[in-house]
């Protein structure tokens, strides 16, 4: 799965309302280990739609987010 | 309006595919001068809820986007 891993709290989890990682293929929500698919360059994000990884699949997820992007993508310089 | 403005083009407008800019409140094509609302931080990705912006405001979010991007925000790493 190739990874284009942000973090933007532009967009957010619709169960929890937090911050959501935009992979390639989908979006990913690390608190809940809940998994968006993006369908043709859309974002499902239906609960329905989503599905949720275990504990291996979450660990190996990160661990590619954690090698792969560079920390000033993953926060948002503030702006107040 | 503030921006948080990133061309990501894992997403795509679902009208000519290309890729879309992620600003606070809205996805961007600056193609088709296309703005689609993100409500509570969940994209609005339909055409019917797309709003398309005249020329002067195209032009006045597109500086907005050019001053606050840095570069290396506005394009990913070939991965090939």
């Amino acid at each position: 799965m190739p990874l284009d891993p942000r973090l933007l709290d532009v967009l957010a989890c619709p169960q929890d309302k937090g911050p959501l990682y935009v992979l390639d293929d989908a979006l990913y929500n690390p608190r809940l280990h809940l998994r968006y698919p993006i369908t043709d360059g859309i974002p499902v994000m239906l609960a329905d739609e989503a599905t949720t990884l275990d504990d291996p699949a979450h660990a190996e997820l990160m661990a590619t987010v954690e090698r792969t992007a560079a920390p000033m993508t993953r926060t948002r310089p503030a702006t107040t």
